[in-house]
C-alpha cells in the first residue's frame, strides 16, 4: 500500500512515518521538505502534487496553522488562518484528492482536542478543530469507491510539552507514538467516519 | 433585558420571537427585513448595527446561509458560502457584539445537527456546524465581564419539513417552538459554552 504523508517533518509527521512505513510505503510530503512539495492553501499546488504523486491508497495530513491568541484580539482577519490552512488545506487536500486516490482508499486528518477541552487563547484552534470532526463526519457518508475518511484528534504531546506547555498546565500529554498509532489504525482498517480522540 | 435577535423573520426566528418577546424586550434584525438591517458577511455592517442598536444584554443569531450539494462537487468556492455567512458571520457578530453587549449579557448561535447525524449533500453544512460548536466551547472560558455564550444545534423542523423533508427522510423533526425554548433558555439562564442539541 502506498500511503503520501502531508507534514512528515513535525512532531506527529515524523511518528506517524516510523510507525506507518512499517507496514506500508511512505511518500512524504512537505512546504519545503520532503519527497514533494506542497503549500497546502494553494489549490493548484495540491493538484500538482496529486499529479507529480500519482496513484495511492492512503492520505495521511498531519499539517495545518491556526492564530492562538486572546479572544478579544479575535478577529475575521487572524481567524482567516485556520480557516484557509487548517481546515481548507486539509479540505481542499480530500476533495482535490478523491479525483486521484485508488479504490478503497483512505483520508486521515488532524483536528485536536481544544473544541472539547478549551484552553485559553485557543477559540479559533477550536473552531477549526471542530469544523473538521464535522466535516469528516458529513463527507464520509458520500464517499465514492469505497474510500474512507477518519480525523485524528490529539491532545498535547509529551514531546511537545517544553513549547506548548504552558498553554497545557495539568493536561495529560500522550506520546507521539501513541498518536501515531491511530493514524495506522484509521490506514490499516475499515473504519470511516470517525474521529479518533487520543487522550 | 434588551434582546436583540438577528433573523427575526425565518422560521426558527418568528418562533424565537415569540417565546422570548414574551419575557423580554425583543429588536429584530433582519437582511432586508426588521427593525434594523445588517449583512452578517460585512462587518462593517455588523459594526454599523451595533452602533445604531446600542446597549443590550443579550444577542441571538437564527441566520446563516450554507452550500449544500453533491460531495463531489463540493469545492473550496461553494465551501466559502458556509464559513464566510453562517460561520464568521456568527462569529463576527460576537467578536464585534462584546464591545457593546451589556455585563452579564449573552450570545446564543445556531448551528445544527448535520455534524452529528449526517445527510446527503450535507458535507459543508456539517462542517460549518462543528466549526460553531467548537467555538462556543473554545471563546466561552475567555468571555469578559460575566458574558456568556451558547449555541443551539437543532434537527429538521416540522414546519420545516415541505422544504426539506425529503433530505430528512426518517429523521424525527421538532417543533419551532421546542426549538424556540432552546435559546430563551440560553438567554434566561446561567449556563455557559453549552450546546443545546434539540432532537
Amino acid at each position: 500500500m502506498r500511503v503520501v504523508l502531508v507534514g512528515g517533518t513535525g512532531t506527529v509527521g515524523q511518528a506517524v512515518k516510523q510507525a506507518v512505513s512499517k507496514h506500508y510505503e511512505v511518500v512524504t510530503v512537505g512546504y519545503s521538505r520532503g519527497d514533494y512539495q506542497v503549500d497546502i492553501q494553494d489549490t493548484a499546488s495540491i493538484e500538482e502534487m496529486y499529479q507529480k504523486i500519482g496513484a495511492f491508497d492512503a492520505l495521511i495530513s498531519t499539517v495545518g496553522r491556526v492564530h492562538f491568541g486572546p479572544l478579544s484580539e479575535l478577529s475575521a482577519d487572524n481567524c482567516a488562518l485556520g480557516l484557509q490552512n487548517k481546515l481548507m488545506g486539509q479540505v481542499n487536500l480530500v476533495l482535490l484528492g478523491l479525483k486521484h486516490i485508488n479504490d478503497g482508499g483512505s483520508f486521515t486528518l488532524t483536528s485536536g482536542i481544544l473544541n472539547e477541552d478549551p484552553i485559553r487563547f485557543g477559540a479559533s484552534a477550536a473552531m477549526v478543530n471542530g469544523a473538521l470532526n464535522g466535516f469528516v463526519v458529513g463527507s464520509a457518508i458520500e464517499m465514492p469507491r469505497d474510500v474512507r475518511i477518519n480525523v485524528v484528534s490529539p491532545t498535547v504531546l509529551t514531546e511537545s510539552l517544553e513549547s506548548y506547555g504552558p498553554y497545557f498546565v495539568g493536561f495529560e500529554s500522550v506520546s507521539a507514538a501513541s498518536v501515531a498509532n491511530a493514524y495506522l489504525k484509521s490506514v490499516a482498517g475499515l473504519q470511516t467516519g470517525q474521529v479518533y480522540k487520543v487522550w
